[in-house]
């Protein structure tokens, strides 16, 4: 590359271009780690979207009408923050960008959501940010249609590498973006023909371009280290209703010895080569020295943001007050006021009916009275609409015809919908939920992580959660689920036993703001196992005494899900035969676990045999069988030690010995 | 659909499919459940395939170098054992197809590879066939230059239906298959236009055809009910250097009522309407009843493959005896003999070295000696060979150009990678490993677990296993993994403490031959802990005493990988202060658990305190701390409780309380 021309062609662009490059060389070199390849590549890209597109306001980084830039090529994430510190980010000062990847620092090696304002997501493992920016645009569309091009009109901009294409993930978002014709998502691939084995037609020779197409995106081909070129081809994609794609030709570690080749890719710190890299720019300063011309000049950038921000503010001081109120709490992530109100009303027409239904079917007739009243809610599902039961009758399917539809047909693509949702939450003011099979959480276990990672409150509607499934056999039945999901921090995991649980786990789901939750609902009828109604939302406690012994107490059954009616069985055996027995039903262990000890200690009294039953793998139940006051010698488990079979669930329960008569008897194995 | 015209177009023909289409809406009305609309639908491709095309014998169901049918569209199971019952499998009498979906038949809900011989792979979560068919085709490129085409020489077909192409892991599956030009790999795609939540296009409008050919495919679009034109595409296919895709118009459900709808795709079972669908196929048969002259057509089918077998035979008789040992030694997936030896010597060079290295370069160094004596290791990573340390010296690089190499550049892949290892270990004779960083087993999860399911011993080298990663941050992190791991049925769990333990690790999952093997490998130099030369394989036993105490034993560290040198230094600490503590290294629980009674009581006696030292979370670790002989009110655990940060790693272990120190300090408080 004749860094000389480049350089001469475009002397003043090429100087803020070279700030983000210089800044991410010094920052690498200091930490002794990192990627400088990538920001060292794309820097004209940016700068070009700073200076003469991206609507941002460093001011004001939570402007809800911003235009979203996300990294997704996260391990570049000196991109980000040189832009941010160049921009004049409050939350990104030069002193972070010295700390780069330091205890403590905002500037983690991988940019990482609330650790900065101004970090629109988390990003690293490859092909989230690309999957998070259809939700992004997803959110934009429905708001925009919501409440006017006046209120909500920006676009969602998106930096993706070889790497986030090569990934499963990004096909699932290339399909689903160019089908919802999401016109305001506009992608820069960062075409350097380089990953860490080597050059990219060592792994794959897609041409990136044609496969974009074959999914209706528009599509662009263009030098990436041509200003003017990159201007135009924006401007372009900004015209044309269609997602686009713009293939930007560049070079990784432009200007270093490492140049288009995979040693660029990683920490370029050699002294030496780092001054003559500097030296081949032309630049003439100091480790993390930014010229005050150049800096100027980058702090300019944010004024044309600034400007729409304040023409924003007075169109939002426009709208009604009430108007007004709904959007901002909307965007706060708080519940409506009414919801508590309106879960109560429910639980009470349930105590009332005592339906025997599945919980699938409770969590639909909980959203029928939900959705109503909170209109930033979008479900969906990943092609099981109909088996999910996510679909309320109010909502509308959201489509390039129709942008006020609440409802997204997401396909057979439970990591693309995982990773959308995560957007659609952190774009702000929607809150997304939408359903698989619980078994399929292993396709989208890349971004439910993140969820918990981030601390967004996606909701994931986790259907047919045990052999209960049946028929379909054990590539469907989740045994070790409830397991991976509870080991993942920052989740919450409700598997609740009825139809007021149910409703209580959604009344704790959708008034979360910093943890995702995990519905696990049955897919055969459960009969109402709490009889009385309570307005206290007992879930919220993560567990309680639903039945208590009534002669003198001799075991604890814990269950959850379809296993308390089990319980609930169990005990009454137990009972006849004069064995007091209490059943504790834990809708939530994350929750009950942040109980404070008494009430544990009440739940829980040290003593009696403790059985637990959850059609499930044991891993992880010792903590309440063997801790909080348990004893090894007296207590047991019933649930799954392996993989399930194929057969009616009641087959299943029976041969796998999950039954009220099999408890009964754990039972009096250890009263001996 | 005009079925007259069908029926008299190709009378002959027609009567071979509708056998197939009968036996499904049978099956399924039986069970009164499954899914008539596929097996329907494909029915015409699948008779022209087996007639014509496959060569396969019945009576030798795993003869090496049959072609290989794989059902990608699983759900579609009646398909295949209608296929298997109708050309004469001994695993596929009628019972079976009268069993369908019940307790104990071979019939399970989706096709369970081990349940009857002919079943080529786990199939039903969608996209993990065709990524399996990409592992058997490579399978196939290597054995073929390896053993020559006398000897390896045949196709993998896979049919594939929307759902299969929607999963990411399809796309990950046709970029390697493109690239690596697997001119024998022929997929059939069910294009019917039919998902379960309505018509394709309300969640995908991509133009399949386009996007394979994006990737390097040949491609072709059909009618899929057509003979003579399904004949044509297939030998036009085989032609082809390339892989091929065959877009196959059909009506899912088809001459049902529900012909074309989403409804077509699950259990047809109404009694009426299934008479009118045999009526208008012209079947006058009863339920399961084939009439003579179709059932001798079907099996003549396997004639073609049966004198191919005979003449395979022969040649491979003509090898030498040698070569015929080696062959059938690998193909009955058995180590060779001499590993043992091998390893024992590494063990013994190692422990006279002790090495300082991270237990990925453990695993590398284990390799080295390991490859040149085990042809059938086929390695690769998701571009992070240098990371990994999963590419040795002799192993060569499978390309086109190379068909001798067995080291396979994945690209960033994992799901497709993993999935392509089980098609590998499936086809037989090859025993494939592949690594990414330990925390994207979140990418791969959807096919480790099917290696589970299945038992097959795909290996999983997943480096960089905890904080000790550093820099790169929380989202590069595993802290709840080692628990969702071991949550997993019939998944053996390594986390190697030093060289000597990774030697032995991989010895185990190098003899494995039904269990999946994960191999949890340090980033971060470890020093060796085992100094004294044993020529038993300790790792076999899951966990042993490293050290015991020398002063009066109160306390047992107990740890795994990285913490075990954690838990030497503090042994140190707590002896130096009088107070006896064993060290129990537990490089495989699964393993610990397998042993008998007495051995863990000698491992784990009742009585001191014991400490579980890991860097991840505690969930699981009771079974050890607090179950077997273990006392809740003398039991910690020294360990992560959230998400890890970006920081050196020394920094983060320090920082997070895992270090000697730390645990000493929690020993002290337990004794108290």
């Amino acid at each position: 590359m004749d860094i000389a021309a480049l350089r001469t062609a475009n002397p003043d662009h090429w100087m803020k271009a070279a700030a983000i490059r210089t800044l991410t060389l010094d920052a690498v070199a200091a930490a002794n780690s990192g990627h400088s390849g990538m920001p060292m590549g794309m820097a004209d890209v940016a700068t070009v979207l700073f200076e003469n597109h991206l609507n941002f306001d460093p001011k004001a980084p939570d402007w809800a009408d911003r235009d979203r830039f996300i990294l997704s090529a996260g391990h570049g994430s000196m991109l980000l923050y040189a832009l941010m510190y160049l921009t004049g980010y409050e939350d990104m000062p030069l002193e972070q960008i010295k700390d780069f990847r330091q205890w403590g620092a905002r500037t983690a090696g991988h940019p990482e959501f609330g650790h900065a304002r101004g970090i629109e997501t988390t990003t690293g493992p490859l092909g989230q940010g690309i999957a998070n920016a259809v939700g992004f645009a997803i959110a934009e569309e429905i708001q925009r249609a919501a409440w006017g091009k006046k209120i909500i009109n920006h676009h969602t901009y998106v930096m993706a590498g070889d790497g986030c294409l090569m990934e499963g993930v990004s096909q699932e978002a290339i399909g689903l973006a160019g089908m919802q014709k999401l016109g305001h998502l506009i992608v820069f691939f960062d075409n350097n023909n380089i990953t860490i084995d080597g050059t990219v037609d060592m792994a794959d020779i897609t041409d990136q371009g044609a496969r974009f197409a074959a999914s209706g995106w528009h599509v662009q081909s263009i030098d990436g280290h041509d200003p003017a070129t990159i201007d135009a081809a924006i401007a372009a994609a900004k015209k044309d209703p269609r997602p686009s794609m713009i293939a930007c030709k560049t070079h990784i570690a432009l200007g270093h010895a490492a140049q288009d080749t995979s040693k660029g890719h990683g920490a370029l710190t050699d002294a030496a080569q780092l001054q003559a890299t500097k030296d081949a720019y032309g630049w003439t300063y100091g480790p993390f020295e930014i010229p005050a011309g150049v800096k100027s000049q980058w702090e300019a950038m944010g004024a044309r943001g600034a400007a729409a921000r304040a023409a924003w503010e007075d169109r939002f001081a426009a709208l009604s007050a009430a108007k007004q109120a709904e959007f901002t709490r909307a965007y706060a992530g708080e519940a409506p006021k009414r919801l508590s109100a309106t879960i109560r009303a429910f639980k009470k027409q349930m105590t009332d009916s005592q339906p025997k239904v599945a919980t699938r079917k409770s969590s639909e007739m909980t959203l029928e009275v939900v959705n109503p009243i909170m209109k930033e809610t979008i479900g969906g599902s990943a092609d099981l609409t109909g088996s999910n039961n996510t679909k309320t009758a109010d909502l509308g399917v959201f489509h390039p015809d129709n942008r006020k539809g609440r409802y997204i047909y997401y396909g057979v693509r439970e990591h693309g919908m995982a990773a959308a949702m995560n957007g659609m939450a952190l774009h702000g003011g929607a809150r997304p939920y939408g359903g698989t099979f619980m078994c399929f959480t292993d396709y989208a276990r890349g971004a439910m992580r993140l969820s918990a990672l981030m601390g967004v409150p996606t909701t994931y509607v986790m259907t047919h959660d045990s052999i209960g499934l049946g028929e379909d056999g054990p590539t469907h039945q989740p045994v070790e689920h409830l397991a991976m999901l509870r080991a993942t921090p920052n989740m919450n995991v409700f598997r609740p036993a009825d139809t007021i649980e149910t409703a209580e786990a959604w009344e704790m789901a959708l008034t979360s703001t910093k943890t995702p939750s995990v519905l696990c609902l049955s897919r055969q009828g459960l009969p109402t196992v709490r009889l009385e109604h309570k307005t206290k939302n007992l879930t919220a406690q993560g567990a309680y005494v639903l039945a208590d012994a009534t002669a003198k107490r001799q075991a604890i059954l814990m269950a959850t899900g379809s296993e308390v009616s089990v319980a609930m069985a169990a005990r009454d055996l137990l009972e006849a035969e004069g064995i007091g027995t209490r059943v504790v039903s834990m809708p939530c262990w994350e929750l009950f676990a942040a109980q404070d000890e008494a009430y544990r200690k009440r739940v829980l009294p040290a003593g009696p045999v403790r059985i637990g039953i959850e059609a499930g793998v044991r891993l992880g139940w010792d903590q309440w069988l063997l801790g909080e006051r348990g004893n090894a010698k007296k207590a047991g488990f019933v649930g799954m030690s392996g993989f399930g079979a194929s057969a009616p669930a009641a087959k299943l329960f029976e041969e796998f010995g999950i039954t009220a008569a099999d408890t009964a008897a754990a039972v009096k194995a250890l009263i001996g």
